[in-house]
């Protein structure tokens, strides 16, 4: 018998994105159909079927016990692209967008420099107690683990303060967190334009990030940093011993996501414009592309990232929603799965996979995240919906009503629950 | 002074979309900053800025008093296009649609004739089920008022049994309804394709169609009603009295839109194909054009309604979620805001506008709801939000926390409240 001091039963689905986690679990999302799954001091100790619960598992005196009944059950998403930390308002660069500049003109619409003056004025509490509600609301919308990246500050300090509010905010909410430090966002005002002394301030910075964060990014692009300095960063990172990703190819065709790979990144995102050779080397590379079909829909875009070429050549793919107040003011991960549906020709089962485990492969974290398996972390949202499909069907709806990270109740009802720290 | 029983006050933003309600409301949306709003016995009896609260309300000893401070306050939304009663599965005509008939197969794809017999085979205990839960959801995402259609019974007592379903919903949830009766949705398998002879059936089922709705309906279009066809039904309805509404011109060109206008339709929806004389049809005859650009989204289609020529045109036009299985599985009406502004050109005064006040002029009840001004129904959304305008940027999410109907609290929270019935 198997101790257990969390319960979950009754699961119309149980989606255990685990194919090989019980004989019962089919398909390549590995579903229980009436299932049942037990967790011990916030890792997953058992599933399976309800008829085998009883005689596997032993229930602690104090278990916490939900029922399921009607409802579905996916690993908290993985949302392996964000960028959490950042003040002020940029409402206007979406209504500039949309409606033109005289309307706009009334609004301010300051791109990408509004936000970092807006961040480097804040305070480091104001900082925390707006990713502090932000995380909140990922794990209202059912997810459990985010990469967080800084790169609205560019200066040593305001990058360094933006990895210790990650820091900070890891110790107060059940989120789990993956800072990435993306001092080469863009070249800010001080550099007067000069990317190459930018990108060599960036490289001096490393050292004191190694403390913070194991991610460092760089946006490669037009109109972003060029083959040459991106590598030159991402180089530099490696050599320190520092888990690379990159922002790549998504204005147009560049060198940036072949170059990434080359570097065996972990993951290139964004990547709407891909040729065969890009995608081969993400494939030879073993690197994740991360695709953000929300920033396209947000942008207006019509082109969107060639999903169905990098999963018939092998290419591992994962989906985030980019959230970041410029290009991408989302949380909800459901929706980013009806994009990819729609707008990137996914299955349902391709892209719940690459909201869960393809996505915790992104951030390398798939030996704890992004499946429900034994040994993985007890991470998991409640759909009010009786079948997984209906999660992409319900569009801009979010039909999470529970959420567990670490073996505890977060989110009941969709409220957030108020209780002692997770720290699995 | 003005005796009250429920209250608003410190409101950042008091949207009344009633500009004349009081000197300080600004702007097409009648914007009271830093608000306060008075009600009594649901109906409000006062807006106004917070330092003239004290001296014109008086509060009773037992009054609702919420603080919306740091929160924006809009008239809860009204949507003028649902298809609320049904019951089924019609996820697989999304992927069908979205991913090709090979996908499909495993899943069945039975278009709306599915719905049709899995709403007849429904017991009338299970369709008012589905939309007790449906309206609690609707009133989750700051929708009080909805137009709600019959149209998938398609038989006199399947038709007549939808009216009843919905008024027995109208006794027990504080979402007001407005029922609608659309016998003429589609032909229906039992009538062999002869439109003509199910038409005059339709026709011959309006006198007992009185007692439960005061909305006909019909769909002109390609692949559905011809003009002669809709012309009949909704001139016979307006002989007996009826209000009239129609689907028109969503699949193609067509002269349903115009027909419904000149027979003084109040509203004609979808609207999607429309020469300068149907629209000049729909200005001279008063009739609001009902866009609904979830739809267009969620069948992936690229052409929207062309909202910019109807609102230049000066057509008063309003905006729905159209919410049904087979082509727009949304209640949230923030999304349409942000589908107005991205794919319709409207600007976030328009959208909201669209979305409450000529909303309410499409289900002819702009004399209750849709602003929030001395004598309208107190229904009322208060959003997480410091400024409307980051209600459609903050896209796919539902950022309403507090709901309010007929002057009791419905949603806190973003919970359900259970509570006496509304009936304002």
């Amino acid at each position: 018998m198997l101790d257990a001091d969390f319960a979950l039963f009754n699961v119309d689905q149980l989606v255990t994105v685990a194919p090989g986690c019980h004989p019962a679990a089919r398909g390549d999302l590995g579903v229980i159909e009436r299932g049942a799954l037990a967790a011990r001091d916030g890792t997953i100790v058992w599933v399976g079927p309800m008829e085998e619960f009883d005689r596997n598992v032993a229930l602690a005196a104090d278990a916490l016990v939900v029922n399921t009944h009607g409802r579905t059950v996916l690993p908290g998403f993985v949302d392996p692209h964000t960028h959490l930390i950042f003040a002020g308002d940029r409402s206007g660069d979406f209504y500039a967008r949309a409606l033109g500049a005289r309307y706009a003109e009334q609004l301010g619409s300051g791109g990408l420099m509004q936000t970092v003056d807006a961040t480097r004025a804040a305070s480091d509490d104001e900082l925390l107690d707006l990713a502090y509600l932000r995380a909140e609301t990922f794990l209202r919308y059912g997810t459990t683990t985010i990469e967080a990246k800084t790169g609205y500050g560019l200066t040593e300090a305001d990058e360094l303060r933006g990895l210790r509010v990650l820091t900070r905010l890891q110790h107060l909410s059940p989120l789990k967190i993956i800072p990435a430090f993306l001092g080469a966002h863009v070249v800010p005002a001080e550099f007067h334009g000069d990317a190459r002394a930018y990108i060599e301030a960036v490289v001096s910075w490393l050292p004191a990030v190694r403390d913070h964060a194991r991610f460092v990014d760089a946006w490669f692009d037009e109109g972003a940093f060029d083959v040459e300095d991106g590598r030159r960063v991402l180089s530099a990172a490696r050599e320190l011993g520092f888990e690379l990703t990159a922002h790549a190819n998504e204005l147009g065709p560049h060198g940036g996501a072949r170059a990434a790979a080359e570097l065996q990144a972990r993951s290139v995102d964004h990547v709407v414009y891909l040729d065969d050779a890009d995608i081969e080397a993400l494939r030879r590379n073993g690197t994740v592309a991360v695709l953000l079909p929300g920033t396209t829909f947000f942008l207006n875009h019509d082109t969107y990232a060639p999903a169905r070429r990098l999963l018939d050549a092998g290419v591992r793919v994962a989906l985030g929603t980019d959230f970041n107040p410029g290009t991408s003011y989302t949380q909800n991960m459901q929706f980013i799965l009806t994009l990819a549906v729609l707008k990137l020709g996914m299955t349902p089962e391709e892209a719940i996979r690459a909201a869960t485990v393809d996505a915790a492969a992104a951030v390398d974290l798939e030996d704890r995240v992004g499946s429900l398996a034994p040994g993985k972390s007890c991470n998991l949202a409640v759909f009010r919906l009786n079948h997984y499909r209906h999660i992409p069907y319900h569009y801009a709806m979010n039909t999470v009503e529970t959420v567990v990270a670490g073996g505890q109740l977060v989110v009941d009802n969709g409220q957030i629950i108020t209780q002692p720290l997770v720290t699995a």
